[in-house]
């Protein structure tokens, strides 16, 4: 039935597949021309061979020794052995070639199965691919998962020759499906594949009506079933002469369009249509492949409103319906793979399409019979080749040795070195005075408006409500301890106003306004004891500070003038992940430690409650001469009727009353209450959290739950605090805007209190809150401007530097604390914006896809804190230990992204268990855990540090993190390091270089530059 | 270089592959020859040509037809075509057939390359196999994790080539590698292969020492790993003079001898090893494959002293390692192949190798290239398919049916109808008297010994930990509740005593000693009624109690020796999850409930700790005129100075005191603590539970945990409530062995009390007692007996009833209460004593083996139970909350494995995030919902009904489930029910005929019998 044509090409086809014993082909695309085939040189061939053909310009003759199928340069008593390339790769370049500009639809594929369903014939929708196969569950009635497909060799052998024997029909003219039957029928009349007496029953069974999944089936009994799966039988003559030709309509139906499926299909498709089915009146099968010229919607024949482009037909005698679903199933999976369908675009002739075949044969992967189940269905992998890449390695005719790699499959080499870390351009050294700064400026200015608009999203308002309770929190407990620290120079009144001054115009002008601004740590350390020295020495602390402040601003200014933001590049994930451990470290045992407080404060009354009648806690009226107190005196004789034992605690103390009885040190219930709602909210935003992975409801309400899950906590907690009634510690807004301490004014005078050189000499105190704000704030930066994070566009770590010195200057003359980045915060605040692809191909994974980047939600976080004097009467139901849950939460999920953390789980992993990090194939476990263990030392280290007064020059140590990393280069290979850290930028050249060098002797046996070869091949 | 007979194999294998279009074969295995090749019946050839054939007898003519590769048989005008079977599956077929009572030994693969470190040559491990692929990670020098091997059909083919073109040693005798090495070399010289002055260059490389992946590696620099990879130098000549010919000892080293991975390896395992690698001498790959007379130990060649079977050797030229790696990985892959291994161990010939390759092959399944990343190490699946199948298939010759369901594959379409349920001859109705006790007693006999001796093991000592602390929580809860109902005719003690001895004789000879006996709450109603019944109309209770038990025992004495039990075959998985629900129901609402209670009895304390002082209970003195006891009174005046307000609140009330104030009602801290206690336990509890999937600590350590949850949960929780030394409600266990209520002893006397009349009329309450139980019990053991447990034991529906029919009598007389299966902790006695196998091949699921059948652990439980008198002093430490918390554990646990709950989860998700249970492809969703609405519907009315005082009849609504499950015959078809439920047994036989049916329908194109066709055929 095939020409002799294709006769010839098969039998090469043949040959080439399994006689191709170590054919490679060369990355050279220059053609030799041999009995037909192009002839390509064999990678295998040493270069120094080469040579010396070339050298000596002898004639060479070409011989082709059979058994190998190679092709013999015979040149003198020297010979080099030339291999054919198969012709498939070769058609392919050829077409795919042509103009590879114009991209090609997507492809839709519907395969339709005939059905005999009590008498009546029809088409049902049997599968569907928009990448990943999606299947009609027969008896369920609705789509499977999307899996991928999972093809048997036969069907594809098989499909190979329906193609090689059916009708091609190109570029047919189409506009409705009768006549677009009526050509195919004619056609393979015409070609005598068929006896023209049969062309009426062929076009009865093609245009019967279609059933898609969509519609509502009709109630079948299980006697119906029976029925169902067997063949069209000889009812088709008497069907067709009561009945209309034609089932099929011209327009789409509702069903079609109202199709929510249509969603997930990208807008530009083109459907593909895979009809299979088993009639009784043919004895061969019936194949056509059709490719109209134009995509044309063809009635109902899809479930979808697509315009169809291709047809594929198969209809064949009886008693093999298996089989003809699975040669569907395999045309169909061809028809949505990259590769095929650029090739059946393209394609001039069936031999295209069948080298088409061809190399999606070559490409395949298989699975071993005794290690898979076949009837496991695949879940959609999380990513996949491109087709870009598959493409190009079809053009650069690497095909040969890629072949090979993709053979490496499981078991193939990965790259030496992992990606090199990127810090961008940002952190260039211009050279130039405030270059670094005009360059942020240039690179955030076009982004001005959009960093108002994107913020116009529901996600927004749960990350405002997220960061917003974060940042109050922050200020009510930095504003505490600054008050306890400063003598309320510094309370919480200024923490709340500061944080919402500094934190509005940062996130307005800043470079990265996804940065929260915060008190740390190291500064309330500072201050308190700034505090402590101007008080035992009799200084001014407002002024002093004050001064402090216009130094470091200035100094900062400096910095930015100088790029000298910069040596951040230095900085390897070894500082930054220790770096930001220590910092979630800390909020987790600061919640921790306020929790306890809590315990302390509030003991649990650890009595029998049987002695009840023994513990009480009286007021005892004061010794009537011990009360100095003019008023009690008065108010004690006014009140000689007075119950003392009526007063409440604090009444009591006041009147000068003394608490007697072993119950007035307990406070019943609320130390386990606060524990319950600090655990309660913890774990609650936790599971929420998680909850986004579950199966239960659609995937937008999920999000939503997971977007509010911190809301939702709190509320919850509050609800049940409220529900308890106990006097659980609640959070403490001020309500007035007034200084905390009454004798100081919102403006600092810089001159009169202190002798003029401390203007002077408050530079040097200066210079640590420098160092302190610039390795704070960058080291922040970097963090949050990660390559994970997808950020694009841009940051501005002069810019931001910038106002931070800015205001340094301004809270210093205001008396507000200082701020700079916070970490933990910032990281949640990108969590809580981060966006994926929504609609995608069913099976496909959503892609992260970047951060929101804006600036309103920044904006709204620090205003709101402004107004949250005003919110006082709401905000005064939160319990304290319900944001310390939140506390505990925001340290461990900052945690969870950091590799040093994974790392250190590997530690109590037994190694088979171990995730398969990358990192994990290239190292040794041992050195991994040394490595590990370093950081552990470093941190552990630096936790004591900050322990004690020295935390003071938290920053330096930070510093000496970068010493430690550097003294790594001595421990560990340049090659591990790669891989568990960063290469050092210094160091960077060097591995190149040894990489280079490497190449250089892997591949010795290559020729050493493109252009030699190429010159010496045209000499034949 | 392939013989002339490889070549015509070949072309025809060419022809099978790619014309095989529409070639199925016959399940018939009746051969016709035609050509040399063995014909088969095409199937889909109908039934009534063949009949027409065979009726006109008429004289045949055979035809090839080229272009479809089939042979027309032509008889007159009629035709039938014929199919040629692949050679290779008839090759198979014919070697695997000839013995295949000899099991052959399983395969481990060691796959070596040769690598040239620093100038040294030595083979490397760089892969094994045992069932699944591990790689060496080369860099991290490490095991990867086992995964499926997937290969490209590149090197497949390649493969195959290699096995044409090499040479091919079958049962050589071979005792050392040096020998062996000879002869591989000898033979390739004498067919040519190889130029003779090659002998010693190969020799030398096969001989290098090898590396395993046990071996310390030696620390290598970046610099090092660079040459790591190229190809073995030319430097062979000086090292072969230099040093010693054979690197590789004879015996084995102890490195080998110490591996631990011997024990993944089965017992009888014999090594295949696969050495491949490039050099530069050879100008065409060397390729051998060997197999050994005797599988012999070869020094360090394999890792693991196990002994070599087979070699596969390739070497090749340079400049392809990658493709030859391959090539190995494809043979290594092949000789774990369950069929391939056959076909290599029972091979005669080239061919028959080359036959196993082309039938892998054809067994193979595809991974599309755009669907699939190839770099994604695919994890082992849960289950493969069994080479018994796979080769029975063959046998069978369904070879060309079979290809094209595997094909199926993902798509492919499952059974119609699930696996009928089965129930075990347990319950046959044998139609003779006690027959079915005799055959239980015949069944249980032979076990005796085995059921003590299985019990030693220390999976047994949690799980009677576990099941002891539930029966005491059972027996205190169930004794207090029937002490209140009795007015302490039946208390605590008479519930320890009761349960220990009920539970001991029952373990000791019941037919399923996994089964835990306790009171259950429908008894505990039965016997609330019977006691306000004789109460109010003056009858003694004790002994009517006594006739009714007497009555009972015999009622079920009858039922067992009538095998009424047999019913019990018509309660489906319907009535059987509503039965277990609903109990799992209770279990959890009672811990919760009780709860609730004590939150009542110890409220939170709502005051405001400023307030405390307000707060008192004061014991007010009695007044003195209204102390009516003259022995207060007395004392009262003996004390008069005895400071009233120093007495506990338990004194205050003896003494006549009045507690007076606002705290008298509060129990500061307790609620709270209890709750935490309660969900605490249950919550560490579950998450220990869940340790076991996690990827920490070893396995062992890991199920040691799991096994041990309940307890160590239980213990932290008994430390915790004792650091904080609050007064939790503690179990209270009795300490002497006396009646609780003091007016009644040990014995109750049958006769005196109540009339006569009493003894008869009590058969009428024994009735529904019985009723009571058997339903009671016998579900309880149905749902222990489940199939999925894998009990091999089996059970004894009948003699259980027996033995609870005999404690029923014997708990009677001693008035001690009645015993019945309890469901709950029978399902949680079984999940403790589960099995799973230890050691597998890597990668292998590690399979449920089934339970720890035997007596011991519920002897021991109840034995405890009993000394648990004595144990008081350490059990009276346990708060009650931590006991609540395991019995939510129970609940909740015993709910996961019921199918109607995964049901009502499913109306939460979506569908696209379904599980993919099996009857939701084979069900429409919608009649899932609505066959879960009833069960829930069900339940909720069985749940209204059982907090009425209609709990008494609950037996009689399970038979009411029964019936609800009988009318659904008439709303759902039976395909649906089967799927979702079981058939009822008499519709079985419907269903299997409605089969039968469909597939005379389905496969009308097949023969009626195969003798019909057998005749047929020999006619020719």
């Amino acid at each position: 039935m095939a020409s002799n044509d294709d006769q010839k090409t098969l039998v090469f086809y043949c040959e080439h597949l399994l006689f191709n014993m170590l054919q490679f082909y060369t990355q050279e695309s220059e053609q030799l021309k041999f009995d037909g085939h192009v002839l390509h040189l064999a990678s295998h061939v040493h270069p120094s061979k080469l040579a010396r053909v070339d050298n000596r310009q002898l004639p060479c003759r070409l011989l082709k020794n059979k058994s190998t199928s190679s092709v013999l340069m015979k040149c003198g008593t020297d010979s080099v052995s030339l291999f054919s390339v198969s012709p498939a790769a070769e058609r392919l370049r050829h077409i795919l070639g042509e103009d590879d500009n114009t991209p090609t639809p997507t492809i839709f594929t519907e395969m339709d199965t005939l059905q005999n369903e009590g008498g009546e014939i029809e088409w049902k929708e049997s599968a569907r691919w928009v990448k990943f196969e999606e299947k009609v569950e027969e008896g369920g009635e609705r789509w499977s998962k999307p899996h991928v497909s999972t093809l048997t060799l036969h069907s594809l052998f098989e499909l190979r020759t329906c193609l090689q024997t059916g009708s091609i029909l190109l570029d047919l003219e189409g506009y409705s499906l009768p006549q677009i039957v009526d050509e195919i029928v004619d056609r393979q009349i015409a070609d005598g594949l068929i006896p023209p007496d049969l062309k009426e029953k062929i076009s009865f069974v093609l245009l019967r009506k279609h059933r898609h999944q969509t519609k509502k089936p009709i109630h079948r009994s299980l006697a119906d079933i029976g029925k169902s799966s067997s063949a069209a039988s000889s009812e088709f003559v008497r069907q067709a002469q009561s009945r209309s030709m034609n089932d099929i309509s011209d327009t789409p139906s509702t069903d079609q369009l109202k199709n929510k499926f249509m969603k997930k299909i990208p807008r530009d498709a083109e459907a593909s249509n895979v009809l299979v089915g088993e009639v009784d009146f043919l004895d061969k099968p019936f194949v056509s492949f059709v490719r109209l010229a134009q995509a044309t919607t063809l009635g109902g024949l899809t479930e979808v409103p697509v315009p169809t482009r291709f047809l594929f037909i198969l209809l064949g005698p009886q008693g093999k319906t298996k089989s003809y679903n699975e040669i569907g199933r395999a045309i169909a999976t061809l028809m949505v793979d990259d590769l095929f369908s650029d090739v059946a675009y393209k394609a001039r002739d069936r031999e295209d399409l069948i080298a088409g075949v061809d190399e999606f044969l070559d490409e395949v992967i298989v699975l071993p019979p005794g290690e898979w189940d076949p009837k496991i269905r695949i879940e959609p992998p999380k990513k996949v080749p491109s087709a870009e890449m598959r493409k190009s390695v079809l053009n650069l005719n690497e095909l040969g040795q890629m072949n090979g790699s993709a053979g490496g499959a499981a078991g193939g080499e990965d790259t030496e070195f992992p990606a090199p870390h990127e810090l961008g351009e940002e952190l260039k050294f211009t050279g130039r005075f405030a270059g670094g700064l005009w360059l942020d400026i240039k690179r955030k200015a076009p982004w001005i408006c959009s960093d108002i608009y994107d913020g116009f999203h529901i996600q927004s308002i749960s990350a405002v409500v997220f960061i917003y309770l974060g940042c109050i929190t922050n200020a009510i407990t930095f504003g505490g301890l600054l008050g306890d620290a400063t003598d309320n120079y510094q309370g919480v009144m200024e923490s709340f106003l500061g944080t919402a001054l500094a934190g509005t115009v940062f996130c307005a002008f800043s470079g990265q306004p996804l940065i929260i601004l915060s008190s740390t740590g190291p500064i309330l350390i500072f201050e308190k004891l700034l505090y402590e020295f101007s008080k035992s020495n009799g200084i001014d602390y407002m002024e002093l500070r004050l001064w402090i402040g216009i130094h470091s601003c200035l100094q900062c200014f400096l910095l930015v003038v100088t790029d000298a933001s910069y040596i951040i590049k230095y900085m390897t994930r070894f500082t930054e992940e220790g770096f930001s451990s220590l910092i979630s470290f800390i909020f987790i045992s600061d919640a921790i430690k306020k929790m306890d407080t809590y315990h302390k404060i509030t003991p649990v009354c650890s009595s029998q409650p049987d002695y009840i009648t023994s513990y009480k806690c009286e007021c005892i009226a004061p010794d009537q001469g011990e009360s100095a107190n003019p008023f009690l005196y008065f108010l004690y004789f006014n009140l000689t009727d007075m119950d003392w034992s009526q007063l409440s605690k604090k009444e009591c103390v006041n009147y000068g009353g003394t608490l007697v009885g072993n119950s007035c040190k307990y406070v019943p219930d609320l130390a386990l209450m606060s524990f319950i709602l600090f655990f309660g909210t913890y774990s609650m935003t936790v599971s929420l959290k998680k909850f986004k992975f579950s199966r239960y409801f659609p995937t937008t309400l999920r999000k939503l739950i997971s977007d509010f899950a911190i809301f939702m906590s709190i509320m919850s907690f509050v609800g049940l605090d409220m529900l308890m009634g106990l006097d659980t510690p609640k959070l403490i807004v001020p309500t007035e805007v007034k200084p905390t301490r009454p004798d100081r004014g919102w403006l600092v005078m810089p001159f009169g209190k202190n002798p003029w050189w401390w203007y002077v000499a408050s530079f040097v105190p200066a210079l640590l809150v420098t160092i302190l704000i610039f390795m704070d704030q960058q080291i922040s930066a970097v963090i949050v401007n990660r390559k994970e994070n997808k950020l694009k566009k841009g940051c501005g770590y002069h810019l931001d530097l910038f106002w931070v010195g800015v205001l340094m200057a301004a809270c210093s003359f205001m008396g507000l604390p200082w701020y700079v980045a916070a970490t933990v915060i910032s990281i949640a605040h990108i969590d809580s914006l981060k966006m994926e692809s929504e609609s995608s191909a069913p099976g496909e994974q959503p892609q992260f896809l970047g951060v929101r980047e804006q600036r309103l939600t920044g904006i709204m976080v620090f205003v709101l804190t402004g107004l949250s004097v005003f919110l006082a009467p709401v905000l005064q139901y939160i319990p304290m230990p319900v944001l310390y849950g939140v506390f505990l939460y925001m340290g461990v999920a900052s945690l969870s992204g950091i590799q040093f953390w994974e790392r250190i789980k590997l530690y109590l992993m037994p190694p088979k268990h171990q995730p398969d990090f990358s990192f994990l194939r290239h190292v040794p476990l041992r050195r991994v855990h040394l490595f590990t263990l370093v950081q552990i030392v470093c941190l552990a280290v630096l936790w004591i540090l900050k322990s004690t007064f020295l935390a003071i020059i938290f920053p330096v140590m930070i510093l000496g993190l970068m010493v430690v990393r550097k003294l790594l280069d001595l421990m560990f290979s340049q090659h591990d390091l790669a891989w568990l850290d960063d290469i050092l930028p210094d160091k960077d050249k060097k591995t190149k270089e040894d990489d280079k060098k490497k190449k250089r002797n892997k591949k010795a046996a290559e020729p050493e530059s493109d252009e030699e070869v190429r010159k010496m091949l045209t000499k034949f």
